[in-house]
């Protein structure tokens, strides 16, 4: 058994009710590194053909790391993939907390579900032994009194679940997975294949801990990270979010459904102050020391419970900003909201967008929503909207399917609303602004994705970012609204890099670079690499992602962004950039050459295919 | 000026007499390197299409890298680059000993020779002043002779001098130039070049010491070095050539040009052979611990001055198996005559390999050697051929031209014995051996090279480099054989981790891997940098010696083996081994995929050279 791994993998029929264990060897361990990488590579192994992803016949899983429980900060992490209910395609998400750590812990490396338990089960699984449970107590209850339930009954207060409430029951196609309470597997709707199997929790408790092949190596990077906390000072203090103002004012944040570019009230949304005003804490995930987590108390007009922790940035521009919302208590109502409900916050301030231009653009009406005057800014609107959504009632069945399956059924022109790639809803950066950023929405396997997409204005300006575009050899300047060649490639590399984290399992925020995740690696592993060596696990997970897609039907037309985002902005900031079409689809076909696809089609050649020993 | 950059060119016309310096600054620096990047740049930049090699209108790059000259084992080394009168296309190799470093030393970074001199003259180059001194009582003598009068009149016995002997006068199409007496620029023929522009020697002094910009952590990797003594043992018992027999058994020694497997006197050629006969010592190029070069001495029947060193496998093998010849005190007197003459030894042992096959076949007879029989394992022959081809006398004349040229000269199909790619010999290491190994021959732009290719049955067995392969990810076997896309894909990573160092200017056989080599530039520099930074320098680079072929005519029909390698050895070792030309076809074609070149006519694409910022 590699260092790193416990060399097993839970598998768990809920049709048949039977848990079995598969070994996982060295090699595997290696060529799939764990994360992402095991995901593609299950997902594209077993998985039949056009299966319906809310069918019994969708796999759902849950990956670690290697890194996925050592001491080290960003190392609670998981990540979680199946065929996506929002796009049909593939769906990999990762979520920190401690729940992944805990299952390290508890024994395992991944698990599968497959199949669709005949009643509501939760799973256990305690230092090495599994058990399906009785989970029809708990049908219908939010996440926190799901998780309480389940440590009550078991007897452990330090039990973690992974835990969908509501909308993953109800099969929302944009419901989340939640690590406990405050942290979600987010995009892609894994929530809602969780609830098409009946499974409403996976709990947890572990108390093995892993041998690491170099401690001493390993505890380098902890005291690297306490040495440097200027790299991370930022998200110390304030979360996510901090400084929202200049996200609009250089025309990165959302604003009205990505339409306009004037949003005066951005500083009322910001991490600066939620410090100011209703935090009570941070905290962190599992053994981190960079403590981004903000923690909220509301308790007038609305109540909102501190235990589901407070709104990331993307959760204040969704909820806030792309619905022209300021009303910070109102947003952070949403957020708790969303937790309890498993929704990811994302997708949901989308499809709340979405359909305040449909409502306002009279493709709905009151008759419609109920009576809810569904416009821009109405802060009450968009908390109401969240319940009938994850209840499905009214309105809501219909957002449920999120923007692009409702742009279909509302028609008459709807579909120029849905901000989506893939099915998959847009995050909260702007690609008018930062040009490769559009070109990782519309190329990312998952769909529309920030964490696995260039942010380019990173690098524009003197600074750690602009060191590491040179140290990779990039050494002219790259504007942000640039997207020739070089740009591509720098964003082809950094899609990579994310991917290497997302197969370890490394958090985003942990400043750490390649060649330190390299070495990170090494510490744990044992094994001698580098940056190269853990570039292809990425390339090789992100060529799996593309063949089951490709499988399922995708091609290279569904490559492509949103119409408006090749229009400028209706006012304000950006109101003359927009995509050039042609140049969009060169840089698109450049991408697909230097990952060794068919520059046109997106297709892998057969000889990437050989190269990276995928058969 | 950066750390480890003087910021000087010195750029010398010897048509109008007259010297300049050119100021390079940081970011051309940091895009090039120095060494083959520098080459590639100023001959792509400054050459016409079409010149003559020979002509006045060729240049002449001296080119050293940021770690020439710094206390550091393997920095002592400088790059040799000008259009080659061997091939007609890109020219580059590089050269030990301790010239390079003198040159730094002396304030500058490279020199480029233009023009031609009207009368034999020498460069003086001291502490930054350089002047043009006449040469005419030099020409016509040997290395040594040439190196001795200059310092003698000059005053200063520790001047380094790069000089041509006869063969370089003569315009012998692969005269090398020597750094001192034992150290080849050995391939593509710049010895020719300099003979051309009646330049006989640089002669260099310097007292200047740069700073660098991390010396502590510069150290370390001399300590590195010192404490992993096992990994170079091999270089510092022996130098080249150990264990010849071994060679022998698995077909690696090229035996009779290249046709057979058999040849039971490998053990009287090897350097274990060397050193438990003729050897005297051991010494070191500039800052070295490796100490691998070896010195002989012989007394009779030859007398061989060890003043000029002692044979290299490359010499063992191209004058000895290679010749049939096991005679090692004849190849140890033809080493120091193709030093003193500045032959290099591996063109000059396939030419007479090639000549004593078209005499074996009689397409030439003793009318045409002026008597000699110039049979396979006649040493004398042997000798008495290279003072021939140095002075271009007799059949000297011919041969002196190369295989290709000498071929065509003789046509009867004697282009079967010219074992060349491109014009250039091909070096003692059996393709059909080593899949890729020919692959590298065949898409090197300087053709066939040994040191800038992969020698697949490195890491066939357990070891580091093994160990390597799968440091990069490349974990399932790769047989030696082998030529799919994971092996081109390697070759490829190879050929530009070898070509980084030729940039750096850094040692083959110092074993530092590339995560050292990005380090030990950044220590050097003050640069942050690292694998993938420094492997795009070597991508540039590669791609700009393709243009620079492209422009004087190659194709992808260039990039083409001898057919020898395309038929088994009539005997012994490799009866059986030969290659498919197809597939060698399908492997030349991914090679340029990945290189971003077009996949039929290996011609760069647009998208490519905008990514490498070439113009």
């Amino acid at each position: 058994m590699p260092y790193g791994y416990n060399g097993k993998i839970l598998r768990v029929d809920l049709s048949r009710g039977a848990i079995s264990v598969d070994a996982v060897d060295e090699l595997f361990c290696r060529k799939y590194l764990g994360g992402a990488g095991f995901v593609s590579y299950f997902l594209l192994k077993e998985l039949r053909q056009g299966i319906d992803p809310l069918s019994p016949e969708n796999k759902l899983i849950f990956a670690l790391g290697p890194v996925t429980g050592v001491p080290l900060p960003g190392s609670g992490r998981n990540c979680v993939g199946a065929k996506s209910p929002l796009t049909g395609g593939y769906a990999k998400s990762e979520v920190g907390g401690f729940w992944g750590a805990e299952l390290k812990h508890a024994g395992y490396d991944a698990i599968i579900v497959e199949g669709k338990a005949e009643n509501p089960v939760y799973l256990w699984i305690h230092d090495e032994e599994a058990s399906i449970r009785d989970a029809s107590h708990l049908w219908g209850k939010n996440t926190e009194e799901t998780q309480e339930t389940i440590r009550a009954e078991l007897g452990d207060s330090l039990i973690r679940v992974a835990v969908i409430g509501p909308a993953g029951e109800n099969l929302v196609r944009f419901a989340c997975i939640m690590n406990g309470l405050k942290d979600a597997a987010g995009r892609g709707g894994t929530g809602a294949v969780m609830g098409s199997k009946n499974l409403k929790a996976i709990a947890v408790r572990g108390h093995k801990r892993l041998q690491v092949a170099e401690p001493e190596r390993l505890k380098e990077f902890s005291h690297w990270l306490l040495a440097n906390q200027q790299l991370w000072n930022s998200f110390r203090e304030f979360g996510t979010g901090a400084a929202m103002e200049a996200g609009a004012a250089s025309g990165n944040l959302p604003i009205r459904n990505f339409r306009d570019g004037e949003f005066p009230d951005a500083s009322k949304i910001s991490a600066n102050a939620i410090r100011d005003t209703i935090r009570i804490k941070m905290e962190s995930c599992y053994a981190c020391s960079v403590r981004c987590k903000k923690v909220v108390k509301v308790d007038e007009p609305y109540s909102v419970d501190p235990t589901y922790g407070g709104p990331e940035y993307e959760t204040l521009a969704a909820l806030g900003s792309n619905c022209l919302i300021s009303d910070l208590k109102a947003i952070a109502k949403g957020n708790e909201r969303c937790n309890a409900y498993s929704l990811d916050t994302i997708s949901t301030g989308d499809v709340i967008a979405f359909a305040m231009e449909c409502f306002e653009n009279g493709l709905l009406t009151t008759k419609d929503t109920g009576g809810i005057e569904l416009r821009f800014g109405n802060a009450e609107a968009m908390v109401k909207i969240i319940e009938l959504i994850a209840k499905r009632e009214g309105i809501g069945d219909l957002l449920a399917e999120g923007t692009a399956r409702a742009a279909q059924k509302i028609g008459k022109g709807a579909i120029e609303f849905a901000m989506q790639v893939k099915g998959l809803e847009i995050p909260m950066h702007e690609p008018r602004l930062k040009a490769a950023l559009g070109l990782g929405y519309m190329v990312n396997p998952h769909g529309a994705d920030h964490m696995d997409s260039l942010h380019d204005t990173a690098f524009t300006k003197p600074g750690p970012p602009l060191d590491r575009v040179k140290s990779l050899g990039i050494l002219e300047p790259l504007p942000a609204d640039e997207l020739g060649p070089r740009k591509v490639s720098l964003s082809r590399y950094v899609q990579q890099e994310r991917i290497v984290r997302d197969c370890l399992v490394l958090c985003d925020f942990v400043p750490y670079d390649s060649e330190q995740i390299a070495n990170i690696l090494a510490a744990v592993t044992g094994w001698k690499t580098n940056t190269v060596g853990i570039l292809r696990v990425a390339e090789r997970t992100l060529t799996m992602a593309r063949l089951f897609n490709i499988r399922e039907g995708f091609s290279a037309a569904d490559d492509r962004l949103p119409n408006r985002f090749f229009q400028p902005k209706r006012n304000g900031v950006l109101s003359t950039k927009f995509y050039d079409p042609e140049q969009l689809e060169k840089a698109k076909s450049y991408y697909y050459t230097l990952m060794g696809w068919d520059a046109k089609t997106g297709i892998p050649t057969p000889e990437k295919l050989q190269e990276l020993g995928i058969e």
